[in-house]
This record gives structure tokens, C-alpha cells and sequence, in this order.
């Protein structure tokens, strides 16, 4: 490509497909996921409702969202290898590369690993969806040297979740908050991790693949990294009372920037950190302290009323409460991410069949601006 | 986005970014890196000196090279828990899912491995230059039982691929062939792995996540995985003699394509196939058989002689006579694909680098076609 040709770094408003997935209106701050208002969904509707949603296009009827939570569930039992090679991993790795690596092996071991066809994908995004749950619960009691426990066929993903995590599969209150923040999370549009998804199946690439490199990109702070990001920030910030200090220090100096406010395309309030405020703030009533929701609600109060977040439209993110939501219940906070991806993996699923649909390979162009015309000089004479 | 927008499925033309590595000039035929004719690398270079030219935007002077080899030699060990991790594997597996398991797994043992610094960057590409060789030497050792051979400190990286695949360092004519095919399959302008790649780390994420997605990428058969699905071809022919009937039957007929005829990009004849066609024939002559060779080239000579080939400017591209270099060393042909991501693994690392040094998330827009305004209708009602 020639010099003085447009360069569009990040790819800002270009549109690089259609989608019948979810709408992302971010001057308006609104969110709809195959028609239904994000909103809705989170108040009511069961993760499998919405998996169901996504992968078919409408709501299941009663024996149909049955089906589907049966079938996720008994399929989202780990292969024993890859089990196996969980344990053998150093205990203080990154539990995204953990991810990442795990959920690379579960290829190797599904019947379906290189079949790209319309029925071995859908069979492929059943155990996909259970089984990243499963690793997503077994990481955190594997490292700290617990025995990983099996998923149950009579649960649905988000009590499963909690029941593969903590051997608890009745607290009510953290089932229907991980169901709903799995709900709020489930589908964004043409995020980085879901556009690397699409883009790694436009090659003719598999399913696991593209889950592979989704997790990659999803690993980034700027991405599904910015959850643990916030709560290392309100940890850091310790107490209520704390907050004004901290963020005349950090904030209007100039020195940092609030992690979880802000984002790339909502230019109002994130209608999922809306949810997700009321359910920390339900949650918090109900934890030993209160204190972790005061310093994010406290903060979030002072940075509404600062002229430069007025400005610049910079409003929570649903990276910012979910932080707390999912501390509260209790989550190591390197372990938000992974909770992110196996939220997420629905979407992804969805945007992968979606894309081999109706598949182009992305080749984007580049602009060259290096050297010309250079001689070649044999090595003894450079 | 408002219907009616311009959708750029597959991102034709769209230009991502800037970048100093590499000139594809599709229309003339001819590829460039870092300044200097893919032809006078192809003849001249080591392949340690392609990867010092991308890393460091200039040719090494002697000692530079030399350092640079045996930084590259001494760091393509394994360690050992992913050695024990590969001969854990199921051995029918795809060795493309195989070695994109086992390069995420070499980051939870990279003492570098979640630093992003350009300093740690630079100490995980020699590691990863030298160990992805060593992954794909070990795996068809591997999974025919032969214990995996470690790499020589004194070798170069074509050297020690031959040495590592076969226990033979002595075999000239195969080290130059696969240095060769090294240096022209390094590095090549935005495909559709190495904007994976780029779009991976522009989160934030690290390295190893963005060689993973690119080795999941680079998997399909109409990117990495065209090499293997020439060769089939060529083997499905069978006999030269069976080219002009093949042809008739299966192209002319409109029933299938040439695997490894026509390119997204070259509308001409791709310069690195010149270079192949010249190594395939050269190597023809030692072995044991021409008859791959005469097929390839037969068939090339009929397609380019079919007005609907001359028409359309297709030509043979760089996996066509690949295919027949790659077979002719006695390599597998499921490996052909694991042999252009350890090549490849120079550009992508420069491209990594390159993207976090000027770094802006990758985040396209995408048209919603889904439905809108749905009221929700509870489960019992539907």
C-alpha cells in the first residue's frame, strides 16, 4: 500500500461483519442480545436460556432449556488427561494461561477436535461451555492443593460453578449472582477476544482454536484482565474513607486512571454495571463487610461529580462491579478473568458458528514503511 | 451500526497499520523484508540472519550472528515438564492442536513469561524461535515411539530441525532447503495469523498468547494448512502421466480447486515459489523419485496454460511447490503445517513487538441484523 492511505489502528467503526448476536448501543448504553433487552435477561432468564438464545436465535421452551441444561451438564465432566495435566502445572501460574493451555488440550481428546461441521460445532460448543466451566472451578482448588470436584448432572452451570468451587452447590444468593453477572457477560458485540475468535475459523481453523486464541486476547488488562485490575485498586484503597484521598493523589494529579471506568464504545452507563450495582450492593448486605461496595460506590460517586469524567463521558464499566460481586462471593481475584471466559464462551460459540456460516478470510492490508531497494552485502563486508 | 453501512468482511483493502517488516506487492509479484528482495535472502541467508534483519531492522555484522545462533541454539531446549506433556498426548492427534498445547504450556515454565517489558520480549522470542523448532522435531519422533532428540548448541536452526527430526546434522542439501524455506516463509505483511497475533497482544496480553492464536490460526487449510492439502493432491494424482485427465475431471468439470493455485494477495507469480520451484526440482534430482516433482510442475504448466487460470491470474503460491520440497526432505505431510509455524515464528514475534512498541486495541464495529425490542415472555408462557 502506498504512502498517505488511511490507517485505521484498532479498526475504530470499521464494520467488519454482520452479526445477529447482540447490539451494542454505546451512546445510549444499551445492550440486546438477539432482540431482548440486557435488562431483562439478567433479571430473569437462566445462563442456559440465554446460551440457547445466542445459538438458536430465539427462547427455548420449558423441555428444550431442560435439554440444553442436561446436556451442558452431563458433558461437562474433564477429560482425565487433561485433568491429569492440570495437576502438573506449577501452582503459581497465571490461571489464564492455565486456561488457555487446558482448554487447548481439550482438543485433543474430543471426538468432534477436528470435525468443522455444523453438527460436531454444536456438539463442540456443548462441552466447551461445561467444560471451561469445570477447569474455570477446578484451578483454584487444584493450586491451593484441594481435590477438583466433578460437576453434577442435576445442576444447572452457575450451581455447578459454585459447587465445583466450594462443595456448596445450595447458597441461593452466589448462585443467582454468578447466574446473573454469566448472563451480563455472556455477549458483547465485536470484541477484541470474539473478532480474534471469528478471525481464527475465517482460516478454516477448528472451534478450540479459535476458544484458544479468544482466551489469549481476553488475557489482556485492557480486556477481560480489567476486573482483577479494579479490585487490586479498592484493595489498595482499603477503606471508605480513604477514597477522596486516593483519588485526589492519583486521579487529578494526573498519575493513574480508575480501572473500570471508561470504555471503548459506551459513551453513557454501561447498562450491565447498572445490574451488576444493584447486585453488589444485595450481596454486600449479606457479606461479613460492606466496606469493598462503599469504596467502589464512594469513588464512583466522586468521579461522576469531577468535570474531566463529566466531560469525557467516562461512566463505570461492567468490569467495575463485577469486581466486586465476585470477591464478595468469595473469588481469588486473579480468578475474575477466567470467570469472564467461561461467561463468555457462549458468545464466542455463537460468533464462531456465525462466522463459518458465512465465512471470508480476514486479510486485513498494511502499510509499509520500511526501507526500499537495499543492496544485499555479503556478511564480510557489513 | 445503522444498516446500510459499508461491511468490510474480511477486511479487503482495509489497512490495519503501519509496519517496518515486510513489502507483499501482489501485483508485481514481489516481497521484501525490512528493505531487502526475498530472492537475495532465499539465496544468501542463514536463517538466523532473517530474524536478526525483522527483530532488528538491519543485517547482523559476523560476531552479531553469531551470537544471535547460538542465543537461539542454547535456549531451543525444552523444558522438561512439556517434554513429558507432548509424549502424554494421544499420538494420532493433529500435530498443529499439538503444538499450539504445547507452546501455551512453555509460558507457565518462561521465567519471562507474563512480562511484557521489551527487554523480556526480546529474551521469549530467541526462546521461542528455538523451542517451537524443537516442538516440531520432537513430535514426529514422539508419536512413532523414537525418543525426542535434544538440540545442538553448535548448530544453526536448520541445522538442528534436520538433527532434532532425524539424528543427522550432515545432510547438506536438506539443511540449505529447510533454510531456505525458513527464510521464505518468515515473515509476510498482514495474513491472517500474524493480525491474529498483532490483535491479541493489543489487550495487553502477552507473547505465548499471541503465537498460540497464530498457531490456531495458521491451522486451516486455506492459510498454513494449503501445503498439506497440495501434497495430498499431488499424491491423489499419483503418476505424471495422470496429471491431463486429473485436471479434466476435477478443474475443468468445476468440481474442485487447485490446493495451492491463486492467492488472496499475488495476482502474479508469488516470488517465493520461484524460489521453490528451483529448490524442488534441485532436490528432485537426489532423490529416490522425480515423479512429485513432474506432477507439481505438469500440473502448473496445465493450469497456466487454462484461459480461466490466465484470466484470472492465478499462479502457483508459496504452498504448492512447498509441499513437494517438504515431502521430498521425507517430513510427513501433516507436519508440512507445524514446518511454516516454526518459520513463521521470526514474524510473528517482530510483529508482536512491533504492535506493543505502538499499541491501539483492536476493537471493529460490527451491523447488527438480529431482532430488536423484544418483550420477554416467560418461560411457562412460550
Amino acid at each position: 500500500m502506498v504512502a498517505g492511505a488511511t490507517v485505521h489502528k484498532g479498526l475504530d467503526g470499521i464494520i467488519v461483519d454482520e452479526s445477529r448476536l447482540s447490539l451494542v448501543n454505546g451512546a445510549e448504553g444499551k445492550l440486546i442480545y438477539s432482540g431482548y433487552k440486557i435488562e431483562d435477561l439478567a433479571a430473569n432468564a437462566l445462563y442456559e436460556e440465554v446460551v440457547y438464545l445466542l445459538w438458536e436465535g430465539r427462547l427455548p421452551k420449558k423441555d428444550e432449556l431442560e435439554a440444553l441444561r442436561a446436556d451442558i451438564a452431563r458433558n461437562a465432566v474433564l477429560p482425565e488427561p487433561v485433568l491429569e495435566m492440570l495437576k502438573s502445572l506449577p501452582k503459581d501460574a497465571n490461571p489464564m494461561a492455565v486456561l488457555r493451555t487446558a482448554a487447548s488440550a481439550l482438543s485433543l481428546y474430543d471426538p468432534d477436535g477436528e470435525d468443522n461441521s455444523p453438527e460436531a460445532n454444536r456438539r463442540k460448543a456443548v462441552r466447551l461451555t461445561g467444560q471451561i466451566t469445570t477447569l474455570t472451578a477446578a484451578w483454584p482448588r487444584i493450586r491451593s492443593g484441594q481435590e477438583p470436584i466433578a460437576p453434577r448432572e442435576d445442576l444447572t452451570l452457575a450451581q455447578n460453578f459454585m459447587y465445583m468451587l466450594t462443595g456448596n452447590a445450595d447458597d441461593k444468593t452466589a448462585n443467582d449472582a454468578i447466574n446473573a453477572y454469566m448472563v451480563l457477560l455472556t455477549e458483547h458485540g465485536m470484541n477484541a477476544s470474539t473478532f480474534v475468535a471469528r478471525s481464527t475459523v475465517s482460516t478454516g481453523s477448528d472451534m478450540h482454536s479459535a476458544i484458544v486464541s479468544a482466551i489469549g486476547t481476553l488475557k489482556g488488562p485492557a480486556h477481560g484482565g480489567a476486573n482483577t485490575e479494579a479490585m487490586k485498586m479498592f484493595l489498595e484503597i482499603g477503606e471508605p474513607e480513604n477514597v477522596d484521598r486516593w483519588f485526589e493523589e492519583n486521579i487529578k494529579t494526573g498519575k493513574r486512571r480508575i480501572m473500570g471506568i471508561g470504555h471503548r464504545i459506551y459513551k453513557a452507563l454501561d447498562p450491565r454495571a447498572a445490574v451488576l450495582y444493584e447486585r453488589a450492593r444485595a450481596l454486600a448486605e449479606t457479606a461479613h463487610t460492606k466496606k469493598w461496595f462503599e469504596i467502589a460506590d464512594r469513588l464512583d460517586k466522586r468521579a461522576r461529580s469531577d468535570q474531566y469524567f463529566i466531560d469525557r463521558n467516562l461512566y463505570a464499566n461492567v468490569d467495575y462491579y463485577s469486581a466486586i460481586v465476585l470477591y464478595t462471593i468469595g473469588l481469588d481475584i486473579d480468578m475474575f478473568t477466567p470467570l469472564f471466559a467461561m461467561s463468555r464462551i457462549a458468545g464466542w460459540t455463537a460468533h464462531i458458528m456465525e462466522q463459518q456460516a458465512n465465512n471470508r478470510l480476514v486479510r486485513p492490508d498494511v502499510l509499509y514503511t520500511g526501507p526500499m531497494d537495499l543492496p544485499w552485502v555479503p556478511l564480510e563486508e557489513r
